[in-house]
């Protein structure tokens, strides 16, 4: 491996094949025999399940509970709602046999569960006394994808999906934008990625819903990716679906939904936002090591150093930080420093006969390749908080990176050479239509990521008509 | 509500129908649209969420890894064991159509993972550095069943699949053996089920392996489950699938490979050994809620009462007991506790205007039914107790009724007998042969559960020839 490590592509030359590289280096995911899907492997499943426990245990903390829906959905509950059959319709497998017969109804895979949710809703909900219904359901998904890559659009994929059901318009307006900021203090406090949120525009609303909420990150490459959305249902789905509760003054009247959802697609963002030249950058909130223990010997004295590394590793490892050692004979530190490098653990910590002499150690960073020399006495703790400085900065770092690359445009000509050279978030003015909003896609393939919470008034740069402000970029 | 509590059918008199409605009236899972698919509600989910976690950390304990495999199986795949898909083929749905495109190869939804990782193993395999392989999954699987039953047998369910690969057949065998005791753990310590262990005979063995282990534990109504498996796969997956590694002799050699499964079954096996008349009866460790406070008012002291109740809640969830409250202002203090008890929460504390009088309040355990008058001050102390008491309590009891009903067989008439009278599990020697085997289960539709690790060799009751002891009994 250590060839390989060498031969990483630089992400400033080709950031598309440094992606694809660096995933199948660090061991994070593998391409399987069905076009479009892959394998997670452990190094790359075991940050997503950090992140699953960190936005599960906040999903939790707003009162929400996680169930479990079949898999299948009949072709008939799809076409209920017909604007989400249609836009779900193209990327559909069907399940056409079951136990050696063919199927009266084909049935879907779900490529989200709105429709076979409701059908169960429907039949839970009866009085104002059963709601809200607050559920959560971690699954995979499939959507027919003609162009993939790993983490960031594939077929199957992992996710959670969240399905809750209202009273009232109000009370469901209130838990999309509630379910809108866990995900962005997710994004921001678990995976140091700055996020900003706000509104989608008609075109890229969720297929079923009245209005469609996002989180936009940008990449290092300077375009955009949709991270996370929440989508307040209205009461689309509650009239497809026949969904009726009796409220308080015994009227029999349908509910107001939401769903939000993230994907495994974030690990895909968590490599293009943090990564460098060298291979992956993990915050050591989800870094499944967050400091590693490379002992440093020669023949004569490898007996006591791999010890009193051994011993470090276990002491570090006691005071609650997650920890590995290398003890491989066959490669070099140098070969390792690479290697630990490229896999992104936020620490490296080197024990040689010298440090072991001066009671020391050395502390390494990922994220600025600081050197620190820290006495043994003092690591531990020293360690501990390094963990939230280096998570602190590679938001920082984040943050500052798209401060940098958000810019307004004044003229059409300058928003078509900003997204040509630069790229990064334009902010500029739209008239709302979907003409102007399709002319802008045609010429620059840049389109509106989202319109911002604060309202600001301006003009159209391509029609001259009165609008508001939008942030357009070119996405994944 | 208060109706159907009253209505649950008797467990003695239909232990099916007792099973079908409590599943329902218990909120724990409800039926899909298409046949044998189920949805597991909040409070079922909570229970799997809680045996998941159990057993997560045992697989990590021991080493294992989660990662994630595709869903999507191609044909040409399963069919490369050949043992394997005979036994599979008549359960799969296969998906025919993607993305509005016939396929050139149908693709199975996986019945089980063994073909698809065994793919990607066969990349990740080089040489023995690469050895052991140590990998869990935790996903939803999908069989087509003709009869169904939530969590006992249903056409998707939820499970993980372990997947090991190791160097020796010793190893293999080893991995196999620790993994059938991590269940017989979980099974113990955290579902208070008593399981026997021991080998499967040939005609039970999953398809595919050299030798499949089981848990088997007894269900209340003398019926047997299966409860996990773990099969040693010998080199038959290696062997089709061609992985191989280069040994430390630098022989390019096939590896061992073993494999290992606890599905949402158990989540039936749970309800049937621990229910009874009264509805579910829930082990403290994987119980939601651990205990609940019914506060018992009159219209006259009602805010105090109301008050003290919610006090106390508060006070013993910061001990760290998972806790509810009931302040439903609809339903009588009896109607609670009949709820509650169909729902298995282990202890109720009710609370009264005289019991905050003396400074008390009254525990009534779900196992026992017993009361007990315990000081406010020495509450939370008490209930942890309490909690591990009722634990130990529910195994007890399910091992005496185990126990009760494993009966020696000493003629083939005494054998027909017991399992047409008795249930239970019979043991009894069997010669070894899939005739008598076969005959057996014609005649009394009770199969082989498992040859235990201590062999006892005897005259099979049958056909008389030598042969070693068995466990028999009729199955789920
Ligand atoms: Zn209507
Ligand atoms: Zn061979």
């Amino acid at each position: 491996m250590a060839e390989a490590v060498e031969k990483l592509t630089k992400k400033s030359e080709d950031p598309s094949k440094w992606y694809l590289q660096l995933v199948r280096m660090a061991k994070l995911a593998d391409y399987g025999p069905v076009r479009g899907t892959f394998a997670i492997r452990p190094y790359g499943f075991e940050i997503w399940e950090r992140v699953q426990r960190d936005l599960d245990d906040r999903f939790k903390a707003t009162g929400h509970k996680n169930a479990y829906f079949p898999l299948l959905i009949p072709e008939s509950y799809l076409k209920k709602e017909a604007e989400h059959v249609e836009g779900f319709d193209p990327e559909l497998a069907w399940v056409t046999i079951g136990g050696r017969e063919e199927l009266e109804e084909r049935l879907a895979i779900r490529p989200t569960s709105e429709s076979i949710i409701c059908d169960f809703y429907k039949n839970w909900i009866q009085s104002y006394r059963d709601l809200p219904i607050l559920i959560n359901q971690w699954c995979n998904v499939l959507r027919w994808e003609k162009v993939t890559r790993p983490f960031l659009r594939t077929s199957e994929f992992l996710w959670q999906e969240g399905h809750t059901v209202h009273a009232t318009a109000e009370e469901a307006r209130a838990e999309t934008l509630q379910m809108l900021n866990v995900y962005q203090d997710c994004f921001h406090e678990a995976m140091a990625i700055p996020v900003l949120t706000g509104v989608k525009s008609p075109s890229e609303r969720f297929a079923g819903a009245v209005e469609t909420f996002t989180c936009e990150a940008l990449m290092g490459d300077g375009r955009a990716l949709q991270a996370a959305t929440s989508h307040d249902l209205g009461q689309n789905f509650a009239k497809a679906f026949d969904i009726t509760f009796l409220d308080e003054q015994q009227e029999r009247v349908h509910p107001y939904q939401t769903s939000w959802g993230f994907s495994t697609r974030t690990i895909g963002g968590l490599i293009l936002v943090h990564g460098d030249d060298r291979g992956l950058k993990l915050p050591p909130r989800i870094a499944p090591t967050q400091a590693v223990v490379v002992p440093i010997w020669r023949g004569n004295n490898k007996g006591e150093v791999r010890r009193e590394a051994e011993a470090l590793y276990s002491e570090l490892k006691d005071a609650g930080l997650r920890m590995e050692v290398d003890l491989d004979e066959e490669h070099s530190p140098g070969w390792k420093f690479n290697e630990h490098e490229l896999r992104g653990v936020p620490v490296r910590v080197e024990l040689g006969p010298k440090d072991i002499e001066k009671g020391q150690a050395v502390l390494v960073r990922r994220d600025t390749r600081e050197k620190e020399f820290v006495d043994r006495k003092e690591l531990a703790v020293r360690l501990q908080a390094l963990m939230g400085e280096i998570q602190e900065n590679m938001l920082r770092q984040a943050a500052a990176f798209r401060h940098e690359n958000t810019r307004q445009a004044e003229s059409y000509d300058e928003f078509k050479e900003i997204i040509a050279e630069k790229r990064g978030f334009v902010v500029a003015p739209w008239d709302g239509t979907a003409e102007t909003e399709q002319k802008i896609k045609d010429d620059t393939k840049a389109t509106i990521r989202l319109l911002p919470f604060e309202r600001q008034d301006g003009e159209d740069l391509v029609s001259g008509k009165p609008g508001q402000t939008a942030v357009f970029a070119r996405a994944y």
